[in-house]
């Protein structure tokens, strides 16, 4: 990195806001977390901020939530540090422990108290387009450059960032964050759902009839129905369903670059890691995990808390809490076995050739 | 689903356009399919849109494409079914058959019938940003924050959706369709092509040489060019040749999210599905399919009507009608066999390390 | 393709900048190359231009890297042809050679001789809405719609195309490219960087945590930093970090829809190719490739020049050096051989069966 750009601690004041400082005991309150206090350490302590274990001083809060971080914990200068119950005893003599069985948990609620995600800012622009059919709740943040078109209706309390299209009826739920730059047709939203930049929602699906000159396009006939609190990453496509609706479920999470077919239907809090593919008509069940650059192929069935390994290829359904990997997918037990025993054998010499 | 959001019939009409009621004859006409009559089926009737099997009622017309949805054929109640004629004996009683030996194109000109396209609407938002010495044709759509570069041609009919961006020179044949937020350089544009929201096409392709100081770039100094009727999926990204240009055939189809390198050329009505990626300079026939996620290297030939499988990992040429899959390629048959003799060896016992 | 759409030579004047005619002897002094002067070669020439060695005449440039165009060499019209001293003697009789040990880089520096970057157009289009607070050095050019937000600082030398988005304090330093339709947050951006169309750059990244009623947001307070002489493809996304920064290190090049995700640090001169993907928290050392649709898990260390296959993906660290691929992957020469000895098992008949 260059002398311009040194590493900073977290929290940036050019990008983020900063609250505090607050008590240990208020964090340890917010975060449901018991204190437990290091031979030498402070019967109090106030903070100011939170820090990676390698960088934080007395004055900030750290986490340690993998045993392959343990060195750093021993180092540490931090005030005080999030940690589960099996890693108190290894707390510095200086430190304070805010222990807790979900330390993640707890360090997602304390970073979010010092620094809560920025509110939007109510206001339409003067440069934004919006027909003048269209509904608008209150408190809502209409920024440049957005276009909203007829009988769309937006609720309360939703922020729309600069560039975002907002299609001829659409419906947004209360509180929602549609990201820059995002395109969003023939879709019905929730509430509190975010939008990354650059997604792309509700454009037709991928259909076609082989007619006798050529290609012909299929009407796309169905909606995107996306439910509260989903997130969905930077330039992901959703296509809107053909004949019934593609709905993604209740507080699913979708990273970046993730491609979700026409019909396709995912259930309530689906993980569907970055491009990652579901292909048309396939459905999720709930809790299901998609790692990262799988692909599902179209009118399968994944039954619920099904994980699908990375780059995996589902050819077929998977049933409810099934771990599968590889292309073709099979059993993580099944596909680890496989590339074990191809190993031994093309390590040996072959004596099929010689008997 | 909440409850806020239930499942319509398709064609909700905040989205869509719809036309109708049409008389069975008239569709049968359309579709050029046979009528046949349920024993109990009126002989005539008039038909408000379409629906899928399941919920579709009297007064609409349904499909079946597919062998595994025939219970849902035995329990519609719809009043007319698209179907092929082997499913012709499974109508049910009430229902009046369009039987067709190509019931999808049935279905997707019947659907297109009630639903027709949203026409463009001609006329210049005033907020677009045209260069004087741009020729825009007659009946052109420019929507709001449209910016259309120096000398770029624009011909009849084309719809430019909002925010899209036009570079210099660029020409857009008769009847095409750029979606929104679509940016578009370097391009020679054909005849009623579709490029949905976020395609990037006609930026610099990925070329560098290694200087003493680093990576220099190369100069791209080819086109892109897009024949007549190609469909371009959301967020796809098609970089323009080195040296000569990058060509997509006539026809074709391209779903979201896919790669094309520079001076890559594909022919004409050739299918690239979602998250695919053809490396630079490799060349396409005529009808070839690409199915999901594969990935093809550069400077390959891949012959007519070659099928490519999901996932599929290209790295050398396949010949015309060739099946292929796995990474790397090889056909369907050898793929399979394979996994299944992998999978029967990891199963017994390693007899070889005994004996 | 159509008769409407020529293939031309490149550099087609309606899109590129064209220069010259140069003589020869420029352009040698320029790549540094030796002249070589076929038997019937004249002993000087003015040149005007480049062409591929199948389009070329005596007034063109044209260019031999690789054994499978020697053919063409042999038929090619072109007046001039940098070629490695390997084939100096395969050169044409009327040809003039332009011998160089780096052909390639040669061919970069006398193409964008006669075809230089567009130079950027300074001034500060009147629809763009730039925060009163945000520093905006001298030449710099921002086009229509642009919007910069508060505290911004944007060097000298900058162009900014249509429609991108600059968040609050984002820095970008002098001669930097940020190409149409670009988002960018939450970050801080070298000199003489590239951002093509579409790159969302500083969005969250993808962390959550389980609460009693589903996900929580993790705060995700890190940066991206993006060293000098960075380029960054279309539709990429590169998410901040959470904890620390996102650092992609300078002379990197990054391709066409490439994800990388939070916390991620690419060292110096990396290339990574189209849709590859890098986990959150996962470090490259220098001059590392990632080839197209590889993916790399999170939490691991790949040393400096590794080399990462196509669709490989990487579940453990890599050594410097060392040449990977497979899912999972393996080093190149095992991973050949696996393949040959499961397609000859493939192939025999299964003996264990029978014996």
């Amino acid at each position: 990195m260059s002398a311009s750009t040194p590493t900073s601690l977290p929290g940036d004041s050019r990008f983020f806001t900063r609250l505090g400082p607050f008590p240990i005991e208020e964090l340890a309150r917010l975060a449901d977390a018991e204190l437990v206090f290091g031979a030498e350490a402070p019967k109090t302590l106030s903070l100011r901020g939170v820090a990676p274990l390698q960088a934080a001083t007395r004055a900030e809060v750290s986490f340690l939530d993998n045993r392959r971080y343990l060195p750093l914990l021993a180092d540490t200068q931090a005030g005080a540090v999030i940690l589960s119950p099996v890693f108190a005893d290894k707390l510095p003599k200086h430190a304070i422990g805010l222990v807790s069985k979900t330390p993640y948990l707890a360090w997602a609620r304390i970073a979010a108290h010092f620094h809560p995600k920025t509110p939007s800012r109510p206001g339409v622009h003067p440069s934004a387009v919006i027909d003048e059919t269209a509904k608008i709740g209150a408190d809502v943040q209409i920024s440049p450059f957005v276009v909203i078109g007829p009988h769309a209706e937006i609720e309360d309390g939703v922020a729309i960032d600069t560039h975002a299209v907002i299609g001829q009826g659409v419906r947004i739920g209360a509180q929602s964050r549609i990201g820059a730059h995002v395109t969003l047709t023939h879709s019905l939203i929730g509430s509190r759902v975010t939008l990354y930049p650059g997604a792309r929602i509700g454009q037709d699906g991928f259909g076609f009839a082989v007619g006798p000159q050529g290609f012909e396009t299929v009407p796309q006939l169905g909606r995107v129905v996306i439910e509260d609190d989903v997130e969905i990453g930077a330039n992901v496509t959703i296509d809107r369903g053909s004949m019934r609706d593609t709905i993604i479920g209740a507080g699913t999470r979708i990273d970046n670059l993730v491609q979700i077919g026409h019909n396709a239907q995912l259930g309530r809090c689906c993980i569907v890691v970055s491009q990652a593919g579901i292909s048309g008509s396939t459905e999720l069940g709930d809790f299901v995990t998609i790692a990262a650059q799988a692909g599902l192929i179209g009118h399968i069935k994944i039954g619920d808390k099904a994980r699908i390994g990375a780059q995996c290829g589902v050819m077929s359904d998977v049933e409810a809490g099934a771990d599968v990997i590889g292309s073709p997918a099979m059993p993580f037990r099944e596909f680890f076995r496989n590339v074990a025993v191809l190993r031994k054998l093309a390590k040996k010499p072959d004596k099929s050739d010689t008997e």
